[in-house]
């Protein structure tokens, strides 16, 4: 009987590697097909192993491209686009294991890890030393450095300090043909040849698997400053937004949540905030000193001429957490009321209340619940679709009002994924975005990187 | 008789674009040869072609395509590396006839500009509006937007508002078969697909040729606060850039300058600057009012520690300007004193200290002038070779001495180039950078993209 090629596989993995973690049982593998994206239907991996060192993951992807297997390297799994859910035969490569803080580099402000370092203690390692780390997605306390980079991240801080990318000094990738490079060190500025560290962020897995970076940090910023702005409609709120940016206001955090969303926290975890309100302004500032409360002076003025009903600075730094925490938690709390798929589109940031406008409509025409919440400063929403648990048309009914709002987005010249990649879920929208010959460069790219097609496939292309 | 191929493309380039400049004559195409590296041997243009719409460029690259000829695009020639030199039967492209900013967009806090676009010229444009676009190489004066996209230019401000990629959310690029994609907007998160704008950023026209950019600009920063501090060797200064550093001190300017600068700039702008300094800081706070104040307190005790003889604070505007205009002549002032070739080394920034005691050994052993100056605050050094006139070994000398310091520079995880582009001059050095796999991906990438090798050969790799 002939040996089944995925088996043979498996066989020489074990040969290679006899101390490497595997799992093919599927009762154990069954924990890692999904990330947080429970709508989508990954396929059935072949097995899922967990390297330690960029070495075994070179002999992972050498016997990979001999063999092959394709390959679906994840982190913890806390994606929201599917970029690391399961593929039918093939091997899922999980990062976590490759955990390792390798140094904090206090002379040259900056760190290098391994990808399966989750982000908060990548933060709290900094912190030890009077560092910071910037990026914060809302999953920051399990979501890992490696995940943040396959999605080019964002998080509540991206206003001021900018994307994961803009956080990234160099990688060690291992390449689809198990070679090893770094694509930069600990440089600020670095111009030779072209840039690779920027193509493998964002490329979800597709182009190489990252096994080490090197990552900036700064000064600790000091204590901030909390505002709360709250409104009668979501469409004055997304005014005091467009008002701040225009007076040039870069807060650290300018966050929306609508009055859907906020009943939800607030029911969730009974805040006390005002459950009538149409909309919320979280508004933060971390200058220090007297300049930050001239930045929330300007931020609650914005918010009294775009029409608040209330504007309550926060005093106490333990409320200002949890209120923060409040809003990491929205997408959760919006679960305790249905189905809750949270959607994440951008706009040109003046474009923000024609954007709330347009989501409002889509819920109304649609007769469903969409809450909303997000980056408000930088253009960034998570409109999130709630559905009763038992409503048999969920998924068309989403998928329908979903079309509506990525072509509005588009059509303002903004965008189908502002930070939650491309994965499975928007790899149909990728065209109609880039257009055709910008989607064919990045096939030539895929191909030129991968030409076996062996790293991640059916993910963003 | 046979018509030769190049001139078959003129005629037929002629046919297709009547109106499009053109010129071939020998003494009409001279000065388009060269870009700012009059040491390097550049080949002989088939003409050189002034296009003015980003449909001109899509015409000019098909034809070059179907003829198999090469183009060579190019701003003003302000390069520091020969990226926009002239080579032997290729069509030279100049892009400074596309020179409109289409758009300030003071709500989105955004310029959409062509690539013909002087760098100051924009800043300008931004300041009428209360704006500030951020990189600011030397020659802002002159250079244009499209050659600092091609080098991911740096500058002065560098060190707390980011290079020239740091600023770009969007680019309109014409592929090297004439299809015009476009790679971004105005979204400040956007992470659907791959992301060509980083890729193209820094690819000195090898990959595609850039015709529009959406560029981010920002609120304009309080007026500078301006602090001088001399030393009497280069490695106190160094000291106190890397106290500065490591107290987390992020001045918009961080520059340096050695005693040979100094002496070199005061002569030739009759500054009243200390001439027998060892060497010089220029440190600037833009952060406004007393935190202003703070910060040019921060690096004066830091210059005062590492033992600075005099620490001045300069409280005229117009005089600041002087002294930031004199550092951006810094080069020109040391051609004043023989042949000036500046370079440009980058080091992980704690190790100025120790890159400058290398420049220092270097010129001793080799009895050579090498005036040192640059972006101290991100670790990036201009060492300038300064040769009598008539010295015929002065080529191979320089070689020499820069061999020594770029293989200094990468022992310590450094770069041969923090930002003047690899171009010709240091491809040489692309290998023992990056390492044979990372170039190997690049070709790839190349390959990918352009096929056929139109677009700038012999440039980056």
């Amino acid at each position: 009987m002939a040996v089944e090629p995925g088996a043979r596989f498996l066989d020489r993995l074990r040969d290679a590697l006899p101390r490497l973690r595997l799992l093919t049982d599927a009762t154990d593998t069954e924990a890692y097909r999904h990330d947080e994206t429970p709508y989508l239907h990954p396929g059935t991996p072949l097995g899922v192993c967990f390297p330690t060192s960029t070495a075994d993951v070179q002999a992972i992807v050498r016997l990979a491209a001999e063999d092959q297997v394709a390959l679906v390297p994840r982190g913890a799994g806390s994606g929201l686009s599917g970029g690391a859910t399961a593929v039918d035969g093939a091997l899922t490569v999980v990062m976590t294991g490759m955990d390792r803080i390798v140094e904090i580099d206090e002379r040259n402000l900056c760190a290098v890890v391994q990808p399966g370092v989750v982000n908060a203690d990548l933060g709290r390692a900094a912190a030890e030393r009077g560092l910071f780390y910037a990026p914060d997605p809302a999953s920051f306390e399990w979501c890992t450095i490696g995940g943040n980079l396959a999605e080019n991240s964002g998080g509540l801080r991206c206003v001021k300090y900018g994307v994961t990318r803009d956080a990234v000094l160099g990688l060690e990738v291992v390449l689809a043909d198990g070679a090893v490079i770094r694509t930069g060190g600990k440089n600020i500025k670095d111009v030779v040849g072209y840039d690779l560290t920027h193509l493998f962020i964002g490329s979800e897995g597709t182009l190489g698997i990252i096994t080490e970076a090197t990552l900036r940090l700064r000064p600790m910023p000091p204590p901030k400053l909390t505002l709360l702005c709250f409104f009668q409609t979501v469409r004055q709120a997304g005014d005091a937004v467009a008002q701040m940016t225009a007076s040039g206001l870069v807060p650290v955090t300018l966050e929306l949540l609508d009055g859907f969303t906020i009943r939800a926290v607030d029911a969730a975890l009974r805040l006390g905030l005002d459950a009538d309100a149409g909309a919320m302004l979280m508004v933060e500032s971390d200058v220090g000193g007297a300049a930050s409360e001239a930045e929330i002076d300007l931020a609650a003025r914005a918010s009294e001429v775009a029409g608040a009903t209330s504007v309550v600075r926060s005093t106490d730094p333990a409320e200002a957490d949890w209120l923060r925490e409040a809003r990491r938690r929205a997408h959760w709390s919006l679960e305790q009321a249905g189905v809750a798929r949270m959607d994440d589109v951008g706009v040109p940031r003046a474009l923000i209340p024609e954007m709330l406008a347009v989501i409002e409509r889509v819920a109304a025409e649609h007769g469903m619940r969409i809450g909303v919440f997000g980056h408000a400063g930088d253009g960034n929403l998570h409109p999130t679709y709630v559905m009763d648990r038992d409503d048999p048309a969920a998924e068309a009914r989403i998928d329908a009002a979903r079309a509506e709002i990525y072509a509005a987005a588009l059509g303002m010249g903004g965008t189908v994924s502002g930070e939650h990649g491309t994965g499975v879920a928007k790899r149909g929208y990728l065209e109609a975005q880039r257009g055709p010959d910008a989607v064919r460069v990045m096939r030539a790219v895929k191909q030129a990187l991968d030409p076996l097609g062996i790293l991640n496939p059916g993910k963003v292309l």
